[in-house]
């Protein structure tokens, strides 16, 4: 087996929201009000754009590139306890991969309009796919703890801050 | 804004699956008929594991190891036309990220026991995210060209080979 001690990514775009740090961010697509933006793929790829626009909605794949360093335990923003990390989607982890479903309101070349946006301003985007319910949606699928959580919070604080250039913050995803 | 060349990932374990190459293997969970594998994490990551048993299903973030170079245009396993890269599922993508939602059978120390696995055998596994319908599943969402296409392919063939030991291939994801 060829072993992979790093590998290298390399942007293709980057996303452009309303949100300039994380206080204050929807810690997931569908708690975000609809909140519009763009995704602004790199002019090298624009004929891998095509037929997209049949898609309701896209998997955003980025780099949480504001994330704290990894930490095994969390107390996630929807709970008021602590789990291991890998059962929550807070960006402390050990690769700092994000990933949101947005809508997809609209292509101009290589700028996608979307709404639901979670994603902080600037952020690296890795790769787009389209969303594909038969494959994707999995709506009775039993949730852990986010089932029997009381906290209803909706927005990121500042637990998962990163000491990064203007001090913002990642929201979970 | 800062600026990020490139990025660097180290896997956090390995999938173990039944599939060696990748004609024959399945080109989504869905289509995988079930079939069983492990997730193997590192021991370091033992505690970022805890809670993750409550969850149904949980998705696999991995390296797409054996996958050829990007494609701006390809013809997907499940269509015979040809479609944007970006609006298929297909391995040859700039950032070769695979994204596959797992049913999880069962967890003992870092060893997660999976089925409807659709990854081939020795995959790098980048992140584990837990299943939140809540978040992930919009089974009402239009699906551009698989809502038309008449390809019924369930497994993947050699089109998206890549030059590597073995001369082993990715399916879609």
């Amino acid at each position: 087996m060829p072993t992979h001690p790093h590998l290298t990514l390399t942007p293709i775009g980057t996303i452009r929201s309303p949100f300039r740090e994380a206080a204050g961010t929807p810690i997931q697509p569908a708690f975000s009000d609809g909140a519009e933006g763009e995704v602004v793929i790199d002019d090298a790829y624009v004929a891998a754009l095509d037929d997209l626009e049949g898609f309701d909605r896209v998997w955003l794949v980025y780099w949480l590139d504001r994330a704290g360093p990894f930490r095994s335990r969390v107390v996630p923003y929807r709970d008021t306890r602590e789990h291991g990390l890998f059962a929550t989607r807070s960006p402390a982890r050990p690769n700092p991969i994000g990933l949101s479903v947005v809508r997809l309101l609209g292509r101009e070349g290589c700028v996608l309009r979307v709404a639901d946006l979670d994603v902080l301003d600037g952020t690296p985007l890795l790769d787009l796919k389209p969303y594909v319910p038969e494959f994707d949606a999995h709506p009775g699928a039993r949730a852990g703890w986010f089932a029997t959580t009381s906290s209803e919070r909706r927005v990121a604080d500042a637990r998962f801050h990163a000491a990064g250039p203007g001090g913002a913050k990642e929201p979970e995803r």
